[in-house]
């Protein structure tokens, strides 16, 4: 599977909100829809607590091919043969992590700038996520509201995959199909926290899911 | 300087104890004074910030050719070209560590039982900090004191070098010294609180400055 396939739904862990099932549980049942994208995130845990996280989720998404991205910590990734890093604006840059990665290895950023996702592509990320794009309470670190508009802006910055993030629902999710030529979505509460997991997976990948050439 | 003699002291930093001064003062101070190692450990930076001050302590280890490690964080030990990296009990293990690190680098590994002293001098652990050998307020998860005895039992058990860590004083480092084959001592509070941190650092190297042979 190709990346912009792989990237129409990143699915972002969240113990707090999964909670009574695990994370895993909602990961699987995330895999079992399809999605093929999963992003470890846990700002709280130790390296050695979220590195247990992260070869759990490394083995279900090895089980479905999908791509295993580790938020933050380069070294976690590393540890548990993540495909990537995901870096937001208080993590290692993406040039020093470029430096230091494997061959293969996929860098995510975070930024709702254009000028800064140019820089970020040029440095090799390899995708973007962009946002907020719609009002979000799961990331306090999250800014402004950029709206599809400002999505839209930034997809049209680069040639390399943006996803909208922030707040996205299933009707978000097809407010940005139709208003950028975005890639796809990340999602943290979404699914997380969603009553029926792999129905919540297939309405935001669902927009997202014609032929890449009708995209552009 | 072989690694033996650069860690008679570690000095470890941090930022509340160094004010008003800065932590670049102290440890400046500190190499000035005769310290040959240093690691950072700010556990609330985040990773850029920790790879900002990581390059400043970098600049200055260079300068004074002293080894710069990184607590915690082997993604930005590498990122900062550290000299190593040192672990806890919640962060990578040894073992994790050494498979991904390049040639010649260095990992410290913190522990209080000659049994796992051993298992990670077996997993490629180059040092350890070895305590709270005295009763110390600085870190919370410092676990029971084991006192110079506990200390000694656990350098009797390796090859490789042993710190004693938890609540050394300059009094303290003259305790280890005389009742262990301890290489030398890391603090926190008594070089980066001391009134005068070279004052501080000479005494707390006095111990361990006769010449190695003399130390079995």
């Amino acid at each position: 599977m190709d990346l912009g396939s792989a990237l129409r739904l990143i699915v972002i862990t969240d113990h707090g909100l999964a909670v009574p099932r695990s994370v895993e549980d909602v990961v699987k049942a995330s895999l079992e829809a399809g999605a093929r994208a999963v992003q470890l995130r846990d700002k709280h845990a130790s390296a050695r607590l979220l590195l247990e996280q992260a070869r759990r989720l490394r083995a279900l998404t090895h089980q479905w091919e999908a791509l295993l991205f580790i938020n933050d910590r380069f070294d976690v990734a590393l540890a548990s043969e993540a495909d990537g890093v995901h870096l937001g604006p208080d993590d290692l840059s993406v040039s020093v992590v470029r430096k230091a990665a494997p061959p293969g290895f996929l860098i995510g950023a975070s930024t709702d700038e254009p000028e800064v996702a140019r820089r970020v592509e040029a440095d090799g990320a390899d995708y973007i996520g962009c946002g907020a794009v719609f009002p979000t309470s799961t990331k306090k670190d999250a800014g402004e509201i950029i709206g599809v508009e400002g999505l839209a802006r930034v997809v049209d910055a680069v040639e390399i995959p943006v996803v909208g993030i922030g707040g996205v629902t299933p009707d978000g999710a097809r407010l940005i199909s139709a208003g950028s030529r975005a890639t796809g979505v990340a999602v943290i509460g979404a699914v997380m926290a969603a009553r029926d997991p792999r129905l919540a997976v297939r309405d935001l990948m669902a927009p997202f899911s014609r032929p890449s050439g009708d995209r552009s």
